[in-house]
């Protein structure tokens, strides 16, 4: 921190770098091969203050301040993790190569946070890379993506998620709400974002497991027709619509948001950004375009960046086929080609990291059910995946956007008062 | 309006065009030369239902629906506004060879929604507007800039702001709130959305008179450093810190925010951003990353646009040279390259076309006292100015954001809910 000294004059990506001096000085005998590894590793990925325990010794870059240590199996691995430690962490993590000694969380945000000033990846980092695009998000392609997913099993995803099944950042009025009612309040929040009344026409884009189009049509008597192309999700929003009654006013569509086609008042989106690709954007602005009413509102409520970055590999690899969270100025180019115009946006970042800390409490609790459904390389890549999320929101590598919009030159509402002083 | 019916496959950018078969049904005998020309200039500027009165004749692209008519006074002006409309309209009603018949501002709203599906202009049009670049916003660029409009004289705004000379968008927490009560609520909203507190060190890049450098310090017991280079508003503003005994919290330097270096737990701008101009937005976050502590905060207030267009050219060229409103995605190029995480981003459209409401009924009450000081010419320019702002913000040819963000990664406000529930 240097809070209260004159200002940097060139760029300053990250103001509490360790002192260069402070590193390469532990004192070891003398080179071996684990050693000269462990330390290129560590100054590959920016010299966080973690220690790597490989063949009998331990080594870091700083002397103290350790938040954890990486227990590494052997050499191979070691090698592995040095050439792309973008995703073989996560595989070697996974498969048990290496074992996290110390909280898995803080870890992964030590090393985000260092990565920030890490030298720029070698040629075989970035070979690596470009070979790793995922598939394209074209009609099939998307399919295969989502099923990839979030068709693992409705049983799987209720062992840890809220009874509404809301697989999205939560909205905690305050930080003590239960995830149950930080989901109910995220729900709420959104639908009078867009001014919701009965009667009014709602297309969302991306549904889930139904949550926010059964709220839409059971709170606010909206009259909805929710996009999903995972299968499983689809049959699960049917059957609870038809347990609470409002199967009239709900119709769950099993098909791609570029094909929808009639008029709406409101527009939604929560958390497919994610899955459109930045290729599609301009597509998702038309079918908005083709739906929406001269007076409809919009929201779209997406994972996103301050900066444009490739999503972490491993995450596109293993976890999400396609993904990327978009830049706000990237988010634009959904809504600038047809004078869609941004009312608010708001950040909910850190709402995501604390969404995450329960679902992985959740995921922990339930670690042994979810063993016997899949096996332990399971567990342990959800459990790396849900914590890297949590280090992510936590450090700022990832944002969360709501953006809310209408069409240009429409009237809008005249403050935001009524999102906070008229509760239901 | 197409409300109900099933959606356009095709970009649609406005939905209330005059149908095409009504244009031309006006009956004449014989196409006289006024006919034709001011035929062809209401289709070049998309055929608004408006009127053209030349030459003891009324001509309409419409037959009903006209909400004012334009009283040209000869040919020679008409066959000027029909080769560079946007520039010489604003000039022909300023020197009196036009005079408008009806509601100026409506007038314009008309033109302005018309224009939206004009053809694109002619090679006479084009070339005159490429050679109508601004001076560029150099540092003594700048200086000339803000001087021509800023530099007017204090007795001249004094007519028609409220007190505290706040020359920007003011925040109405209802329709019905006065102009005073609205500019006191955007200083505190301001200060509100950067969690301004007692000691916090903030500096202000384009100070205007000083208002909200003095609010933030008066109320919010901050230290205040106001840049401007506006010489009349620093003198203005100096007074009145002397005046209200806050000149030990406040300082006023008469220099550019280029030149800005000490650190600051907040950083405020606004209306400056719309005279920085495109090429300086990485200067600006250059210069805001060079001043704010890690764990600060920053608001960016300026007009903008839904979709980048160069601005109306009679305004750049003779109200406010040199000036952009930026579209959002424009705004980001000051944040994204120092990784600046945005955490609210709020339009106020809406209020600025009701603020300029207020600001056109003080002018027009004191226009004898204007054209005493300067001519009647200056008095119809600034009526057609603050019209047109009118307009402009009526119809989304015009946007309003405030921005907020803070370092990417550090702690920001859990909720907004502190904007809205604990006012003072």
């Amino acid at each position: 921190m240097n809070d209260g000294g004159v200002g940097a004059r060139e760029p300053v990506r990250e103001k509490n770098a360790p002192p260069e001096r402070l590193l390469n000085e532990t004192k070891v005998p003398r080179a071996s091969p684990a050693d000269r590894l462990a330390r290129a590793l560590l100054k590959a990925v920016g010299n966080p203050p973690i220690g790597i325990a490989v063949a009998g010794e331990t080594f870091t870059a700083q002397q103290d301040d350790v938040v954890a240590t990486i227990r590494v199996r052997d050499h191979a691995t070691l090698i592995k993790l040095l050439l792309y430690p973008e995703l073989n962490f996560g595989d070697a993590y996974a498969d048990g190569s290496i074992v996290v000694e110390g909280d898995l969380v803080r870890l992964l945000e030590a090393g985000m946070r260092a990565r920030r000033h890490a030298r720029a990846p070698g040629v075989v980092r970035r070979i690596a890379g470009l070979l790793d695009a995922g598939r394209a998000n074209t009609l099939t392609g998307s399919r295969d993506n989502i099923h990839h997913h979030y068709d693992l099993g409705n049983d799987f995803y209720k062992l840890w998620l809220d009874p509404e099944m809301v697989y999205t950042c939560a909205y905690f009025p305050d930080r003590n709400a239960t995830l149950e009612e930080a989901q109910l309040a995220k729900l709420d929040y959104v639908c009078r974002k867009l001014q919701l009344r009965s009667g009014d026409r709602l297309i969302e884009a991306g549904c889930g497991w139904g949550a926010l189009a059964l709220h839409a049509a059971a709170r606010f008597g909206a009259k909805v027709k929710a996009f999903n192309i995972s299968r499983e999700q689809i049959v699960f929003a049917r059957e609870r619509a038809q347990a609470l009654g409002v199967q009239d006013r709900v119709e769950f569509i099993d098909d791609d948001y570029r094909n929808m086609s009639s008029r709406c008042d409101a527009f939604v989106s929560v958390g497919m950004l994610e899955h459109v690709g930045r290729d599609n954007y301009g597509e998702l602005g038309r079918a908005i375009d083709r739906c929406l009413t001269d007076s409809g509102r919009g929201l779209i409520h997406s994972i996103g960046q301050d900066q444009p970055h490739p999503f972490n590999p491993w995450i596109v690899k293993r976890i999400f086929p396609g993904a990327y969270p978009p830049a706000l100025r990237e988010m634009m180019e959904i809504f600038e080609p047809w004078r869609l115009s941004v009312l608010d946006v708001e950040n909910l970042r850190s709402h995501y990291a604390l969404t995450v800390e329960h679902w992985l409490k959740r995921f922990e609790a339930h670690r042994d059910l979810v063993q016997a459904m899949y096996d332990e390389s399971f567990v342990r890549a959800w459990r790396f995946y849900l914590s890297g999320s949590i280090a992510g929101f936590r450090t700022g590598e990832l944002q969360l956007f709501q953006v809310l919009f209408n069409r240009s030159g429409h009237e809008a509402a005249w403050t935001r008062d009524h999102l906070y002083k008229n509760a239901e």
